[in-house]
């Protein structure tokens, strides 16, 4: 399911961000991270550690500073800005120096929070720039999704609880989280899903650790597991959490249990345009903090979803901003008892016209 | 296969860092990247978006500052730095504060080439600090293995060619790219590789553009079928390039196929101590452009690999420093015919005393 370039506007979205940099007094920017690069020109290659940017003045034209290696499949990239190839012998000082013509010698320049020391200094090099921090900008447009993108969040989802249907199925006593991790993102990919960028299976008290990584710990009755999972399509992220109880809940792990599935329904019934970001945490720390976990819930209460699996807008207590219709992110409260066990359910909403859309459909505890 | 921490000796490398640091005359370093702070400490935890820092100052006592979610793991370190964590809604701005009392207010720090723009401005609101790139010092460090971290890498390399055994041997006509690379990544860690961090599967014209991903193509007789994959051992990385011929070769075919081959043996007799970088780059083209194929070798003969797939030294034109016993790297010359084929055979090699050391020992071709 590539994206159709036809139906995406990365004009209108260069366009967009060019006029507010013109209206902050900026000579331009240069974005360099890989989902700011997809998102305003469609570029889908990983750079590792090869420079390339797109050069935004904000007025002139743009261009695009690529590896050689990369200039075939940048090439689709020609009629938005001008393009640039560079070889790992030459690097690319020569064609950083030229493009930044368009900018003049001095002034200020728009960069990424992500921007690199190395590349900075680059820029150094070629003139007396003093660099601001536009990444907000940038992270605000991104944070509202058209329906092009929201279709591709839509499919990764359902890819994703696809996949986990099969697998918890296959789960059995005596499985390594590995393997039951392996099984998963094939399952996903199957299914449709073109790339499964992380896959926690977290057992017993491997669980009481929200980011452990899978391990050789065979699963035992009585574990709860926690599955953490997320794919692409086109680039867009899915990110689900789900709960396989391998046994009976004891009573512990059934008032836990209890807790966060109440926390995570009060969140997401607070979920509307004009709400504070902070007020959807405050809702589910209440309930968890009542339930006599509130030390035990120990991370934000979600983070926005989109061409990062981290991003804006971050549902947390310090976040103060009003959420807007569009607005895509992850609720997911959690209760971590260290030792012992760990409880997470995590699902992707969208802030609807006059509430919230969940689009993760699947069962949130497995049996 | 976790790493022994009694095996590694994390102290002395901070020690070595620290001395270089004094002797330059730098206040101290602050190092955030995933693999400097997993050589530096054992650190193995993805920080993501959220700041994680470890600040030495050339003398006094070193501090880890590290998001609260990952205190846990990271009190594993306690011997190595003092541990200060940070909770999502206060953010790592205190914490920052405080640790850089012992680089005193003023003075050059020492920062990795992809320091971030953010924590760079985190920096300069707690003091008067010039930054100075050092990563040149901690790759210098890194670029050469010692036993413990040959093994991890040996092991990584040969669990990889167990996996493309299998998997090769079960490719048929009419299977999607990504279904053999689905089949890939399962074999290679159901065989003990940990994660499988890239895995391209290119078939027919794919392959003639060296990065493309694996995609809903079907492999059809008469393709070349280039595999590139990896996988990471308690976080050091394998990188083995393979050939798949679906019929027979075509003439073509089988003349960029020799030529490769030719190519990376010529650069691999190459190797040993003393001889430069560039000198093993310089053996690889020469034969490709014997061949006819000078243009279309479009990218270096090799990287040097261990906690990142892409690190020091580089094996290309450009680079005159000369190897030293314990380095690995990739041997990995191509040849790419736009809109045809693409063929590549890569291997990973260690600088042995007199020589070299090929540390993947499988097949380069399977017809």
């Amino acid at each position: 399911m590539p994206v159709n370039r036809a139906l995406v506007d990365y004009s209108g979205r260069m366009l967009r961000l060019r006029r507010v940099l013109d209206e902050r007094g900026l000579a331009g920017a240069v974005v360099t991270s890989y989902a700011n690069l997809r998102y305003l020109t469609g570029s889908s290659e990983e750079m590792w550690e090869r420079f390339a940017g797109l050069f935004l003045p904000s007025s002139g034209e743009s261009s695009l500073v690529v590896p050689e290696l990369s200039g075939g499949s940048a090439a689709a990239f020609g009629e938005l800005a001008s393009l640039l190839t560079y070889s790992d012998q030459e690097g690319p000082g020569e064609c950083v120096g030229k493009v930044l013509g368009a900018f003049g010698r001095r002034g200020r320049i728009g960069v990424e929070w992500s921007f690199r020391f190395r590349d900075l200094e680059l820029l150094r090099e070629k003139g007396r720039y003093s660099l601001q921090n536009i990444s907000v900008m940038l992270s605000g447009m991104r944070a509202v999704k058209d329906d092009e993108e929201l279709g591709l969040i839509k499919k990764a989802c359902s890819v994703t609880e696809e996949g986990l249907e099969d697998t918890v199925s296959q789960i059995r006593v005596g499985m390594m989280e590995i393997e039951v991790a392996a099984r998963l993102r094939e399952s996903i990919v199957d299914h449709g899903g073109e790339n499964v960028p992380f896959c926690l299976v977290q057992s017993g008290p491997n669980a009481a650790v929200p980011h452990t990584q899978p391990g050789r710990r065979k699963i035992a009755r009585g574990d709860v597991v926690v599955i953490d999972v997320g794919c692409t399509v086109a680039g867009y992220n899915s990110d689900v959490t789900r709960v396989v109880s391998i046994g009976r809940l004891g009573s512990e792990q059934k008032r836990a249990m209890e807790a966060v599935l109440e926390a995570q329904d009060k969140a997401i019934s607070k979920v509307r345009p004009g709400v504070r970001a902070k007020d959807v945490d405050k809702a589910a720390r209440r309930v968890v903090t009542g339930a006599g976990y509130g030390e035990n819930f120990v991370h934000r209460t979600g983070h926005g979803l989109g061409l990062e699996v981290h991003e804006d807008p971050y549902i947390n207590g310090g976040n103060a901003e009003a959420l807007r219709e569009g607005m895509v992110f992850t609720v997911e409260p959690g209760v971590y008892l260290k030792g012992r066990f760990g409880v997470r359910v995590e699902d992707d909403v969208r802030v609807s016209s006059r509430g919230c859309e969940v689009l993760t459909k699947g069962r949130k505890v497995f049996v």
